[in-house]
């Protein structure tokens, strides 16, 4: 293990102690939402680079179905929490907000970084395209029970069965999507770069992603316990929240890792890795939740109908980053204007 | 004439006899509906292949104009039918579903079979861009309406004048669209790969082209009659017997020719071919129809106002497709994503 | 100096003394109206020249400053004097119409005659592809207050604040794009092509721009004085008025030097500055003026909610014209079908 990744491991675990201490006692619950989202955004660095461990012990079929299984690991809990806290409006709004912040934030920072450092960045390897055409794919399929609804179609009354038909074919797909990576054809699956890490014992993989596992489901129950009294105290609304703060503290911050690949002019991998991880909600966590608040937990349901300027900006934010991907060269200025636009939607739903 | 081709004729014979007796003995409606649209299915391959063998009689001017004049003549006879019988929400649903039905289901079962037998899937060359261009201007074209009158713009009141003006601008564009392929300019023309047809005659293949003509006219307005008690029986939704069941009796399943050009590697061409019938049907039978429905044939009147989920979905189906092209490679798993959306696009439309 | 540019010049004088002793006699406003329109057009082409001529003796970091900054001020003043005369309406649309000019009608021109002399042109160089991401970019961000307001979000009754923060973000990229233009990387600014043109001395550039200058602060007012009562004459709607006559006269007019280019077979140039005029109005001109109508003009308000129709032409015309773009090879039908699709725009925006 190498010394940043343990650095990492000391960190999470005294921000979750901290969190646990905080949440018991009752003491501050602004300081203890913090520091939740703190050990939470650790706990999801940790999950990813445990999966990744694990993954290249077992080869790369395993690395692609655990990296699907798990990778969204805090996410999930998360949401599970959230959902039976009946905060089904910031269960939405983070979902699509992490795909937003990974396509426009993170993707725009890592251009921006990235192109600056290195100039003009080309990705002209088969990955990136082919992940901006199955996410297009995905998003237009998450799309259409919004569409529906809000377009007053007869289906309108039946929007119950449209999403747990639509949450079926986006998993069969997802599904197709991991044994397609698990047969590792090279032209699409991204070839991870040599990043000089030392590997870790199998037996240390699968203990840090158990205690990773087990800290995140702990963190997450206190992480959705403090939101709404933080809500209240700083006046933000149900969307923002969701769509900003806990879609940052569950998914973007693991994959600002992908920043470092831009810095060090490897756009390709980058790109693959904010891509790939935008495809795993909508085709995974997103039908999964969707099937488990109908069947399994309590609370609040989880429907694909989704606040008319939440598909929007979801629609917008996928076709820009596709052209972006398909212009096959980037400069700094691309990603300003990434970042500029996730500005602009995050400030849309500054208003509660 | 080959055997294959022979044996489609016979069968087509069969089944038009068979429609046209249980039709006129009023025998069973629901029997005599599925044997009219095998019929049609059959016609309408029957045809596709008399015009080209009389177009390659006459040269690659005539078959330009001739693929645009009566590669459609099923759909038309079925759409004209249906307007005199009132069910223009039907045509409208046909006319979009077979555009759909071509560019998502039937190209994704080309991308899904010819991906699974020959892996990842290249079409380099520049004839399905260009007609991808031309779909997404079409398109675009025939949304202008449509979003004139759900937006209730000053356009809203003379809807009918703004509909001709738009099928008048289609029309032209159909009109240099077969100049163009007239000219014969191999950079944009799907050139036909040698398929090891056997040629036909002139008087066989105009005899042929004929007879199919005719038994169109008459199947068509047997499948027509049959339509609302079929609906009836079924308790389908005139959306969904439009954009599913006519669009693939009538069109779809026509293109599945050009599957085995997929599954032979022919990418390319394959993917000229689904996307060249989706524009003729958007520059050419749709404007048509709309001209005739208002000036010639009595019945309900085709407007381009269709229901905005149609118009939503086309734009859907449209850009999607475009991206896949523009990737400049294919894997199966695309294909799964383009049926998996058409199924979505498909059960949107299911309750009536 | 050409002798060609001396013409424009003679006539441009010619044209705005005219306009002036039509405006100050009131003897015929309609006829008042053209003439103004006309010393407009012509003066935008001589703003257009001279500041080009200034940059090119002050070297390419300050011909993109002064391309941005003076480049629109034709358009910046009739914008202004129009919003001071409470025509926000007709500004809107001229902004957007001059957009939708720019990416559909010029550009369908230039690859249309460009396409009929060259054949298939050609442009694969990475400039064209660059701007017109940008572009998706700079629209996707305008699109954001329209559909917070439409879509009746919490933000609706906050929608100047989400103006002004969108505007200022706007400004931030226009800022971005100078600064890297300044810095003159080849692989995003295009390259002027010897046109042969006579180099102007840097006192006559300086001379002729404030002439031009003052004139066209002068024609604006006198253009906008008789746009009312043209309106009335011909029973024009405010919206078809700004988005196209206002807009042609305003903006197009000068890019129609761009067909040459497309004449000449230089395809990505002309594509370059086609693209790069909408840039500007949608980074530039248009926040620009919506903070001056808020916080220094008196009159009507600009604002960033746009009637949804126009929002729905700005998305078609920037994603078909990226498609385009992004296709690679380009043939006169494109062209044909860009300026259908704007026609059929047009007719839309034709009833009042």
């Amino acid at each position: 293990m190498e010394k940043k990744e343990k650095i990492i491991i000391v960190l999470c675990v005294i921000a979750t102690i901290a969190a646990g201490i905080l949440h018991y006692s009752g003491a501050n619950e602004i300081v203890g939402f913090f520091v939740a989202a703190v050990a939470l955004a650790l706990l999801a660095m940790i999950v990813g680079d445990a999966t990744e461990q694990l993954g290249s012990r077992l080869g790369p079929g395993a690395t692609g179905i655990l990296q699907s299984s798990l990778g969204n690991l805090p996410e999930l809990f998360v949401s599970i929490f959230a959902l039976r806290a009946g905060l089904a409006n910031v269960v939405q709004a983070a979902l699509i907000g992490s795909i937003l912040g990974n396509l426009l934030l993170v993707f725009g920072l890592a251009l921006f970084l990235g192109g600056l450092k290195n100039g003009t960045q080309r990705f002209k390897s088969e990955p990136p395209k082919m992940i901006a055409t199955l996410m297009i794919l995905a998003v237009a399929a998450l799309m259409i029970p919004t569409l529906a609804k809000e377009l007053h179609t007869p289906a309108e009354s039946h929007i119950n069965n449209l999403d747990i038909f639509c949450a079926v074919i986006l998993l069969v797909l997802l599904g197709a999507n991991i044994y397609f990576s698990v047969k590792g054809d090279a032209a699409v699956v991204p070839q991870e770069k040599e990043m000089g890490h030392a590997e870790w014992s199998l037996g240390l993989a699968i203990g840090v992603l158990a205690g990773a596992g087990v800290g995140a489901a702990l963190v997450s129950d206190w992480f959705v316990a403090a939101l709404e009294p933080m809500m209240k105290t700083f006046g933000l609304s149900e969307a923002f929240t969701g769509l900003v703060i806990v879609a940052i503290a569950g998914n973007s911050i693991e994959n600002l890792v992908g920043i470092q690949f831009a810095w060090r002019n490897q756009a390709d991998y980058a790109v693959s890795i904010m891509l790939n991880s935008s495809l795993q909600i909508a085709l995974g966590l997103i039908p999964i939740l969707v099937l488990l608040s109908l069947f399994v937990l309590g609370g609040s349901v989880l429907t694909l109908v989704l606040p008319p300027l939440l598909v929007a900006a979801l629609a917008l934010a996928t076709i820009v980053s596709a052209f972006v991907v398909y212009d096959g060269e980037s400069i700094w200025l691309e990603g300003l204007a990434l970042i500029g636009l996730y500005c602009i939607i995050a400030a849309s739903f500054w208003w509660g």
